[in-house]
């Protein structure tokens, strides 16, 4: 029999209809998101152009009660950090013993809060560097070729992880599994709480950031103390130099905007609770300071607050 | 005689046009300034409204060349921060012996470049609260009414700060003078340090950076910092709470937006390299972190580097 009978999208945004749109390919997919992008991809199937060039037909639930209950459901996490809540009480009803949740999501925090909802089993986590960009309902852009990679949360769901990254790789995704997926996840936080924040605020593009040395001071000292609150929280990370990873990232995708900047200049609100902010949350109760983190958080929160 | 026997305001912006109108009303004044405004001037006087009501009649100086020189001139410097050094080159063929330099410029360090290019004798330094606005050439607002405090910075030239002081009395600028200028300078500059870069970066203005308490948080340790970098500088800073009273200015200019943000707004340089710039280098080789100074500073930079 196929695994898994049943893959569900929670979040079709620019990230999520990608994964679900090639997942669309090997399995039964179930999107769930906005009604205007929904809508479009019922009418006219998912358009994916750019390094990816093929219209997709995952099914399209434009209300969840469209999607039928089946069991050995794999659930998909795209929402954005601040709706996590939201989506895993909404899902909620639909979910059977032996169920797999996937949070690919930004920031640190996520895993928890599924946990909290929907017991221990079956948790699985990973990271992106996919470039996809969301053009209009039922288009979505593949900018950029990135690495995943796939890491269960206990021990006891390492054999999911497994056949989850082969189903991801026989869909075109190319996906490592990893032990340490904490480790990857962090990883992913450091680059994020460097750069997401320092753009949001000055407006810069990622490569712009380059040109002001000064600026990149505190992009070492947020990194630096992102590194000690992973520490302090038994976190392993990757062996490599963050802060010379979060330069390469800069320098690897010059032109691009940062989600965080992309949401404040379409008033939008970020994902700034999920990635400083959580970073925050972690150094409580620990001797690491984050000075930078809190005044980062605290000032794109003002501007969030500023742009309503 | 007269004491002195002419005053020419370095910088005729908002605040050198006030100071130098209510000064004419009791001795010369020339304004060197912008040349639409001191043509304005030229033309219909200087119209300040608001508090003051009034419209005054200084020698607008179009061009420097039109200030005739005369032994005992104070010079009252009132340009940004970044002008002081090209300021000084232009008035030292104008300067003699026995001269007097006031600065009532923002942030701290313009008295440093006054001294490194005029010698150590008859600086002063003042710190004032007024709030004007400039409206167009030929006319300011006085929208704040505000203390002045003058002081010398060598014992030596105390009587000339009494002297002043009585000046700025008779001409309708309440002031006091004080033994302890560089404690009264620090002071402002701590109040500056916290709010100026932190509205520019949100855009907020005064009263709305109270509505965000995380906000606080990082005006705090703002405020710390350069009360650190003060003490390690022995400066002997006034005896009151400095972030009580930073809170108080947020409460009682509730609708200004700082001068940091009118400029970010206006597309023009900010006086960062005199506030939090200046903070950073008084900081360098104390032990003294400022870690969110020079963030600050770095942020403001590149928000400023963006807009251009």
């Amino acid at each position: 029999m196929e695994y898994p009978p049943h893959v569900i999208i929670v979040g079709a945004g620019a990230l999520g209809s990608f994964v679900g749109g090639l997942l669309s390919t090997v399995t039964r997919v179930s999107l769930i998101g906005r009604e205007h992008h929904l809508r479009a991809i019922k009418e006219k199937g998912l358009h994916i152009s750019g390094i990816t060039d093929r219209t997709f037909h995952p099914r399209a639930a434009i209300i969840p009660e469209d999607i039928p209950p089946e069991k050995g459901t794999v659930f998909v996490f795209t929402v954005k950090g601040y709706n996590t809540e939201l989506a895993v009480e909404t899902i909620h009803q639909f979910v059977h013993e032996g169920d797999v949740f996937l949070t690919l999501q930004n920031g640190v925090g996520n895993d928890d809060i599924i946990r909290e909802h929907l017991g221990e089993e079956g948790i699985l986590a990973g990271v992106t560097s996919h470039g996809i960009t969301f053009v209009e309902p039922g288009h979505i852009i593949h900018a950029g070729k990135g690495e995943t990679v796939i890491g269960a949360l206990r021990r006891e769901d390492d054999d999911i992880a497994q056949k989850l990254t082969g189903l991801f790789n026989r869909a075109g995704i190319e996906t490592r599994v990893t032990r340490n997926i904490c480790g990857e996840v962090w990883a992913k936080l450091i680059v994020n709480a460097a750069i997401n924040p320092i753009t949001a605020i000055t407006g810069l593009r990622n490569g712009e950031v380059l040109e002001f040395p000064e600026l990149l001071e505190t992009v070492g000292w947020v990194v630096e103390e992102v590194e000690n609150t992973a520490r302090a929280n038994e976190i392993i990370l990757p062996p490599c130099d963050m802060l010379e990873k979060t330069l390469g990232v800069l320098k690897n995708t010059t032109g691009n905007k940062s989600s965080m900047l992309q949401d404040i200049e379409r008033g939008r609100r970020t994902e700034i609770d999920s990635i400083n902010g959580a970073v925050v949350r972690y150094a409580e109760g620990t001797d690491v300071g984050v000075l930078l983190n809190r005044s980062l958080t605290a000032l794109v929160k003002a501007v969030e607050g500023k742009e309503k």
